[in-house]
């Protein structure tokens, strides 16, 4: 049981749901928002799937397409925030984050289920009009296979309690040691 | 059953559920992700409660509190995108909007429930540091009460099937007649 009233439960909270995610399809951080500043200038966000977290170095990690947008978006803008939402326990995890990426290795490839291959694709690139939606038959390249490793810099929590909206901020600057402010 | 191979269908299913939010508590569009771009130039995510959807405008509407940082973020950059996440369906549905803020009035603030006059507080003001949770005792503040409207610019839908994914992007612009693009 959590006790949404301790900062030490509060951040174990956080990384209960991070380190549980990857393993976890059913994990409500299996598939958390990101949120990216778009090259025109606005906010663009989706959804991406969490594959990776460690909570020694406070970092996490995802896949994308190397043409995708938000690859182009992270080269521009890597301040990025990731977003999970958990209704059952009405808890927000917002993780301002420095998103860095790489191109996957062969072995990074070859640990890939190969039916996620046509994820990294190109003919046709991501956002070419397409008639149909079936008209889309991808060609697997490994060279778009694009690792993005987030590196935390805060975790704001806030807790939709009953009686009470309880709100924590844990800074790396700070060790993640925890505060918590007004909601 | 909705057809994902039809736009017309995949339209339908981005209305139906932003229609159905405000009223149905367990709608997967009742919270959805606001993404902005920060004060200090990244981007930033959020939750918020959906309490208004009008297809024919294609408007959504949505309550904070004029001192979130929320509220300067948009002041400063109203391209923002909402993001929801259906997972019993797989569907993503991203809406770029632009949005607008302006304060509630006399009737707004009377129909609010009263237990809701909380989050529209000052003494203390949001990210004010606090010894504890509870040491949150929030004085109500009908001035604070902010609507914020998002004018939707662009509806992009990703549909994660077994066999496919399909994507789709309906635009303002064209009178959201919708067009499939590549995943």
């Amino acid at each position: 049981m959590i006790d949404y009233n301790s900062l030490t439960d509060t951040f174990e909270a956080v990384w209960s749901r991070l380190t549980d995610a990857p393993t976890n399809p059913a994990s409500p951080a299996r598939f958390l928002a990101l949120a990216t500043v778009g090259r025109s200038g606005g906010a663009e966000a989706r959804m991406i799937v969490l594959r990776a977290a460690d909570r020694d170095q406070a970092q996490l990690t995802a896949f994308t397409n190397a043409a995708s947008a938000k690859v182009a978006e992270l080269s521009a803008m890597p301040s990025a925030t990731l977003l999970v939402w958990d209704p059952a326990d009405s808890l927000q995890i917002r993780l301002r984050s420095t998103v860095t990426q790489r191109p996957a290795t062969d072995a990074d490839w070859t640990r890939l289920p190969p039916r996620d291959h046509a994820l990294y694709a190109r003919d046709p690139l991501p956002g070419t009009p397409l008639d149909t939606p079936t008209a889309n038959t991808p060609t697997p390249d490994a060279a778009l296979f694009t690792i993005l490793t987030a590196r935390i810099d805060e975790i704001e929590t806030l807790h939709l309690g009953r009686d009470l909206h309880r709100r924590a901020l844990f800074r790396r600057a700070d060790a993640f040691r925890g505060q918590w402010i007004a909601p």
